[in-house]
């Protein structure tokens, strides 16, 4: 029963989360691509393990604990996709020795030597992508900058390959926008892969990845593999952008009523930013949903209430409109449930899953955090 | 030396917090006040100890888990100070059983019945204080209504008085406007006791807080104890208010420099999100700080950087003016410091702080989440 669930608390509906990582399988498979998924939205094994067809497979990792974590389980092929910087090689290297095969990212030259040479003195050869910058979102490498191939110089024969995340395709307005930057994301890495080949280089493997791209890319040409994450639970900004539907959305987090204030129309619940986190990732889109939409108990919007306002352990709830809502329909003490705007903001405030199955919790599963 | 630490990691500077504490403690004494620290910040045993004159004492919790923990830690007096909700109550309950003192609060006549049925179900008296709205800022009795005294009823003996939060004065701007805020905050709660005295009620305690209130407030007339958090460590958002100074700042999240985007004026760390959190609380004030204010290895404001954007595991640094940077000051691999916007979310990202005595980590100190 929910209603023996302290609250807050996160939510995640198995058939749902079962459902998207189905969709995604089959979205990459008939193009041939590895599918690798971004662990750093669930950082749960058991999350894990529904996204691929096997219990262990390649995954992508945002931090190194990620890697030590998911190493522990089992998982042997991960590629660590934050820029790699020589004081976090020793742990890796460690991982390498028992037996993981953990590949890096770099997209400079000075990053690429300090790389090799604290590999070298680890006693260890740790394999990196070059990662480029396809969107001007944050790092990488410009496609056709000399850059390219003085970093492929520099890590010789531990270059492995290329990759990009399109992370501006986030602020895309519509459908076309995504498919247009999907385009863009593809055409960096395969070019810059060609420009590789061209000098010599051995470049295997081109690496993709954001669930909007993947999802509304018109071709794959070129790539190998694609890294995505956020679509095991969806959210409110990948319905904004057209990715799901609200339906789709697998994790929300259970809020008690714990009173009310009716001349302001407004409901208190004890989920506050600590639960939801502060993300307002839907606040530039179309239909802004405040710190989260609000479902009944068993997951159903309702009356278009939205959270509009958090403090570290309260949400505010009102109507979208601001007008007045039937408060007896909501006594304190009931039960609502919050979906949320970024799912990977969202689960990070959180320890476990509780895992529903028609709306009933029947397991537990443990996620975790730190680096 | 920080060299040794892992990044991001959250740093926390023993003799800024000891400042800071010994600095409130010598604000409220000469009052006759109760010093109650809002553990919600730190979670941290040895942080609160030195918000108290003593290894225990009397403390605010904001989940029912900081209450088990603290209680687990040898604290006994503690105030849950968000709105109480029956199926919350055996977990007080059981505390009470205990030997804990836990008191709670409502502001509602169905709330209060709701404690007050389920403390005698569960066999023991849980006190209540009602909870007062002196800023239209979230929950509470609006100040003069009806309803106070009909909660009041409804807890019979369970009543213990009054408190209230002004969380508005976080959005002050000016000190005047906070020392204002201040007043209405102690006049809401002191006029509330009296009416309910003037019924026939005994009202002991009269709970005022927020770190801007106290500190500025012209007069605690009536007010019986404080309840502050934030203070211990401060942070920008306090910075920007006039309640602390910069360098009061206690608390950081190292960060490692991964990579440079030249063309864009940018340094890129690994201090995303998931380190810094989403907080953007001075984006309203006078002076924005982005995700964070920039500090060398030591502490040190540097070249006016802030962090301009996160993603989950990345900070985009770049100077506040969007001015070209001397990148070689920053290699790849070199260490900066952040300080946080609100130290309540960003502290809430970590699972430890690594204390530091003039800028070299000596000690771990256990943080802890959840609810």
């Amino acid at each position: 029963m929910l209603q023996h669930l302290d609250t807050p608390s996160l939510l995640l509906d198995r058939a749902k989360l079962e459902r998207n990582c189905e969709s995604m399988r089959r979205r990459v498979h008939p193009h041939g691509l590895v599918l690798r998924p971004h662990v750093k939205t669930a950082k749960s094994v058991e999350v894990t393990q529904r996204a691929l067809d096997a219990p262990t497979g390649p995954i992508t990792v945002s931090t190194v604990r990620e890697a030590e974590y998911f190493f522990d389980h089992g998982f042997r092929d991960m590629l660590y996709a934050v820029g790699m910087v020589a004081h976090k090689v020793p742990r890796i290297a460690e991982l390498t020795k028992r037996g993981a095969r953990v590949s890096t990212i770099v997209d400079s030259v000075e990053g690429a030597k300090a790389l090799v040479d604290a590999s070298a003195r680890a006693g260890v050869r740790i394999p990196a992508m070059i990662e480029i910058d396809s969107d001007g979102h944050r790092a990488g490498v410009v496609p056709k900058s000399p850059r390219l191939l003085e970093v492929a110089e520099a890590l010789g024969p531990s270059l492995l390959g290329v990759m990009t995340h399109a992370g501006e395709s986030y602020n895309c307005t519509s459908v076309d926008a995504i498919a247009a930057m999907a385009q863009r994301e593809r055409e960096a890495v395969v070019q810059s892969a060609e420009a590789l080949r061209t000098s010599g280089h051995a470049c295997p493997v081109v690496s993709v990845g954001s669930t909007p791209t993947v999802t509304f890319a018109p071709s794959f040409k070129g790539v190998t593999e694609v890294r995505t994450g956020v679509y095991m639970f969806h959210d409110l900004v990948m319905a904004g952008l057209g990715v799901c539907v609200i339906d789709d959305i697998a994790i929300s987090v259970l809020a008690s009523v714990i009173g009310h204030q009716p001349e302001r129309h407004w409901i208190i619940t004890d989920a506050g930013w600590m639960a939801l986190s502060r993300d307002r990732g839907t606040s530039k889109q179309k239909v802004d949903q405040g710190f989260g939409l609000v479902c009944n108990a068993y997951g159903v919007p309702v009356e278009d209430l939205v959270v509009v306002d958090a403090n570290q352990e309260h949400g505010i709830v009102a109507r979208r409109d601001g007008g007045p809502i039937d408060l007896a329909r909501y006594p304190v003490g009931s039960l609502l449930r919050i979906l949320p705007n970024h799912a990977c903001a969202t689960a990070a405030q959180h320890g476990e899953y509780h895992v529903l199955q028609d709306n009933v919790p029947v397991e537990t599963w443990e996620r975790f955090g730190g680096w």
